[in-house]
């Protein structure tokens, strides 16, 4: 015990309201691996932070197993388990559902669950298609007359840090943005022996690095910055063109050695196509992309770069985004989170350098809730403000960001890169959602 | 969504024991402001991260405020709230007493709790004084007896960092240890117009940095060098004499602006003292150290610095320690608590440097339980890890630590830094638990 | 006085040959403003530091105005000034042209150096087209057979961390090149009112950011990988299309104020062109790119990005770089030019991470002749160093490298991106030399 | 070439004065090893980047051994060589002695300069002995009187960011100083068979670690705070208590390995007994500290922590001074000698953070001479800036700083921190010089 800040008390003695008087907002989620685990963290945290309108109810998490869904309900605290997403769909107990499956049942399961009047949390990329992700806008849209909410969970939108890069670009801080720079980089299939998990078949994941990091950064700059992608010139890399076909997902581990390994089958719950891909021996090839680069203009005159990859060996997580302004800059790197870096062009010249923010003020974003300044919060955090956010825009009836046509719009940044990387990187313009 | 890795497979693939099956641990907390909070959430959580012997059951908080206590259990999670922490002591269906208040009612509950034969985690520094912490571990080593357990909550031994270096250190990678540097610098009380709450107070916080944070960094020190201090130099300081009462806790924010401020006067809830205190209007003395700086010797031969201080203007949660040893060097800053630098001097000498280890791979301390690589864990995680340390030392039939001893020899220092600091700096030896 | 340490001891021990014995390196020197500084602190400094088998004499120093190169020669440390290049390289008593002059009369002097039989060391870039590159590299080609030495200064080779870097790919501790990542990072024109100076005319400067610091990048990463760069997608940029016409360059400074104003007329001294470009009143048309990105591949299978930008603002002079291979990583930043750091991967797992080189020990590259460990050197080194490593290749009979074969190699990409940038991205190839 | 600033014009402009016309400033110094060599560097560079009223003559350099001095004359610049310092001193053709032996011989020197009329620099620590720093102040005050400077080589004040830090305190930007956190840890001698070279010697030395490296500590803080410590509390360690005597110095490398061995004896030209040191065999006594700590308060009321050692495995040059102020703070380290982070408390709470300032920018002190922004400077240049200002004051007839009443301040805290040390670590007050 080091500290103790005013928000704890303000927030106990703001108490008026008790649990039993609120909203319910009953939630099922589906798909239950990496993603569900984050998102029911989230859930199970965010009304014992945050003073919200609604008190989150988690109903039901569906998997195709039911011995491991089962277990999943029980470790994750779900109430119930059932193996047809179709049911949460279905039941009137539920008023939200939550989508952590792989992107090939993204489409069909958001479609079911907006035309039955449930709000939907799609994890990103928000589809594996540009047509899919055009099916889902447009439901979206029907479906907000009724005030049906749709949000995609581009979960990086809501690090402190990045919240607080926005709000320095809003007002102005960093003046004109002349430079977006831009990297996902990951290091985990560097091995030769790691397997042809689902990530890298394009039938299953519809990309590799491209849509699985790279949507991260093509939405987190064009959040931050406030300004689409107008066009790109590409090019995609698959160092590794073969690979082991998995023996079995539970086998993995083993094969993998101390490398990370892939997916279990648990994940892909809604995707039978996806278990299969587990059985076969020998190799197999790899279907879509190691590594994403690519060059990109944005629609107020800035000049990007931008690489998502998993053979950046070393980096583990790192989400990396510098913006240059007439007035200033900003970095900021997932691997320390917890910081922005921010020079101000403006301040007397013998002074001016990078000043390492840390964001644990109560005057940052989100985080008047959380610890006394100084004590960071983590990876999974994004995910509870995440859900705090969605929580009052459905309560409020307004619609939560980033919305499925930001997504819709990411799905046509990635779609260009593809079709540039295929067409001798020429430029290749991105349309507007 | 940006990758999956095997500890969520295997952690799910083992679900052979379902929750209902397992033992319960039954948890009466007492005390429900910042370090309330924080267990609370560790409480929640550890069971859905890892696998363990046994469920946690959050049986009741204590307090003596009716409404905020019945708040301050529903916002937390906990099933009921009494207003008297004897009567958690007395209950059957408690296991374990969490003692979260001030450090003046640590020895009374302690040693209620012990000798009713409840399990007792106590926060840290243990106690106020010497004669109350060696009351507490003679209480502690009776009812070890018997099978009951007792732990202080030095939490900063969970950080995966700090458990590393502590592993670096057993293996003996740092050689013979001569050089200990600490400092936990913080800030939150520059401002003269902070007022003087508890933690300014010595009847009630026992001292000021010295205990609250000084305390964390002779134990942490002492853990992962393995080494005792065995003498100290010291001085003291205060550098505002006097302050501003505290009209009343929940104004402290509006007079102390955007400044963090003093504790509410629920986190006193076993301290009626301490809520009296905020009460008068003018100013007071302030009867705490601001700042405690000491030299020091460890049993193995090291010398060293220490530094305590909440006038370190900029520094919000600096604890920071350097250890050099013959072999090899390595430094851990809690504002970066993922990260631990490792220099070793055995390395080839052209790439000898200090390696930046990011603490997120599943070979280190807890982390197979949490996310992929890269992926952040946050301050509250020291937490859930004491917790689930604490879990399985009970459920298995062993003594945690830190334990009781621990804490009374932590005692025993900042004992000989006051009495150094009082007699002209003068060496001073530490005694033995 | 802090630290001695055996270097020098022993330089000193080895003084049996006196500088008098030495042969002599008689140097004429073209231009005389930023880079003539650098290349005359190199050129009194390295037989002072180094142990060389030839001693340089500083014969005279070349350059238009009368009054100006006096002066220069004088502060400089020259012997003599003339006001015409074309005398150096005519006089018996010169063996060596320093061409420190701007891109468009680097072939005119070094094709007449070449032809009277000096050997030639060449500001980068080699010129401002691959029509002048060519011809001077046919040139050098022909003087190698009669012993004339040719070089281009790129200096950033020289510096110790990226001759370390280039040590390490070579030993084979990264393994198979897969990332290249590099960007050089300034932003002294960000002002809008910075005048038109030389640098930010075509017909002067060949090019903008591209020639003035990509050259640098993409020499530096063609280095240290071993590898030439074989086709690049670009674009390019030019953020503020008119400026002020510098009223003389003498009053820049006043007229920009604290931001970095242009190079005076004295740089420009064998370029008449340039001089009259400081005259006229009104705005002027910016004829270069302010900033260029490209993406590439290198012939080993490497993807990569480049970026060089003059509109960065904050960072002052960052060239940074970072290669990732399939064993290991490395990045360095100019801005901190005495570190490398290394990422291992075939280290044990926990302890992985990025190792920060202090690279000043008696085993790096260069630095057994400076201070002792952890005692800095600045950007003038590198210089030194360059002057260093061609007393030895003009002494030892072999070819100094950067030759302009390389610089050849260098400009073939400079010219492929321009190309790219005016085709709409579209993939170029990129010559061998 | 990557940039041409407005400083190299400006200078270039000014040169109505030639170098002919200026006033000579005659210079003999004594030593040549480690300082001899640095100094020689920075008298040999002062005139080529600062305009300054005299002009440097490197007139002579004295050693014992005729061979060596010989050798180092030629090599380092000056322009004869003497097998007797007091030669120097009685020649009317030199202005200035510059003394760069170890400590012993530091007070004959410096006396019998003065008393002739010389400008003495002397390189720190001033003397071996309190008593003999005062001679040398009384010396120098008595001199003072005839126009005759004398100056104590910290060099360190003339790093550009101490100076920017110095500048920041004086302008009030950090307020009233509360903390001082020094240390200067180097890790040359932590191998036990590093040989007993003449720093390790009593005799020879004066002290160890304390007068070498936390002298400059001492300096730098009391420079930079403008405050005088009152009063130390110490203790001091020599871990390795033997260690093999030097066969012969110049030996040293091959038995010391990569590690950096001792000083060569011409360091020690003006001490026979220091060259004597160099013959025995076996092993003989330290007897100096490996390593001195100390706390301490200065005379503004701020509390301190000092640390000096040569065991502080993977730091090499790590001088690091945290400055803590009720309005701000700063932060710098010489092993990132061209920055300075800076924390404003008086900026906007959610952008306040620590501010890397890269010290390369014409407002900071010194660098308007140097290269445009961003390029790097080193360790010699503090040499260089240190002669820039000697030269300045004495054509000036004004006192340099360090004047030997502040290097007598020093030597009266040393000698306090060991009378502290070896007195139980009690409070012992420094009195004023």
């Amino acid at each position: 015990m080091g500290w103790i800040g005013p928000r704890i008390h303000e927030r106990q003695g703001v108490a008026g309201v008790t649990t039993a008087d609120k909203a319910r907002l009953r939630v099922g989620m589906v798909g239950y691996a990496f993603m569900g685990a984050a998102h029911s963290q989230a859930w199970r945290t965010v009304n014992r932070v945050f003073d919200l309108p609604s008190q989150v109810s988690m109903v039901a998490v569906a998997g195709r197993d039911p011995a491991k869904v089962n277990a999943a309900a029980q470790r994750l605290g779900w109430e119930q388990a059932v193996t047809d997403w179709r049911e949460l769909v279905a039941r009137d107990d539920i008023d939200l559902i939550d989508i952590c499956t792989p992107g090939d049942s993204h489409a069909t399961i958001a479609l079911a669950a907006l035309a039955a009047g449930k709000h939907v949390l799609c994890e990103k990329p928000l589809a594996n298609s540009v047509a899919e992700a055009r099916d889902m806008a447009s439901a979206a849209a029907t479906a907000r007359e009724s005030g049906v909410r749709a949000m995609c969970g581009f979960n990086y939108r809501r690090v402190p840090a990045v919240a607080l890069l926005r709000r320095l670009v809003e007002d102005g801080r960093l003046g004109e943005i002349r430079h977006v720079r831009a990297a996902y980089l990951q290091d985990w299939i560097t091995d030769p022996q790691f397997p042809l998990v689902w990530r890298l078949r394009r039938e299953l994941a519809g990309s590799g690095a491209l849509g699985d990091i790279g949507a991260h950064i093509v939405d987190l700059t064009q959040y931050v910055t406030g300004q689409r992608i107008t066009g790109v010139s590409a090019l995609t890399e698959t160092f590794i063109k073969r690979r082991p076909l998995p023996a079995e997902s539970s086998g993995l581990s083993a094969s993998a050695g101390p490398a990370p390994s892939g997916p279990p089958a648990t994940e892909a719950s809604a995707s039978p196509a996806a278990e299969e891909a587990g059985i076969a021996a020998g190799t197999g090839p790899v279907t879509v992309d190691d590594a994403a680069l690519f060059l990109a203009r944005l629609e107020g005159g800035a000049v990007a770069t931008y690489e998502a990859t998993r053979f950046a060996t070393g980096r583990k997580n790192g989400l990396r985004v510098e913006i240059n302004g007439s007035l200033g800059s900003a970095a900021f790197d997932l691997e320390r989170l917890n910081e922005l870096e921010f020079y101000d062009a403006t301040a007397p010249s013998a002074r001016q350098g990078f000043t390492r923010i840390l964001v644990t003020e109560p005057e940052h974003p989100y985080l008047s809730a959380w610890w006394p300044p100084g004590h960071l919060i983590g990876y999974e955090h994004s995910f509870t403000h995440q859900m705090r956010d969605l929580i009052e825009a459905v309560a409020g009836g307004t619609d939560p960001r980033p919305s499925f046509d930001d997504a819709l719009q990411v799905q046509l940044v990635l779609d260009a890169v593809e079709r540039s990387a295929a067409n001798g990187s020429g430029w290749t313009a991105v349309g507007h959602a």
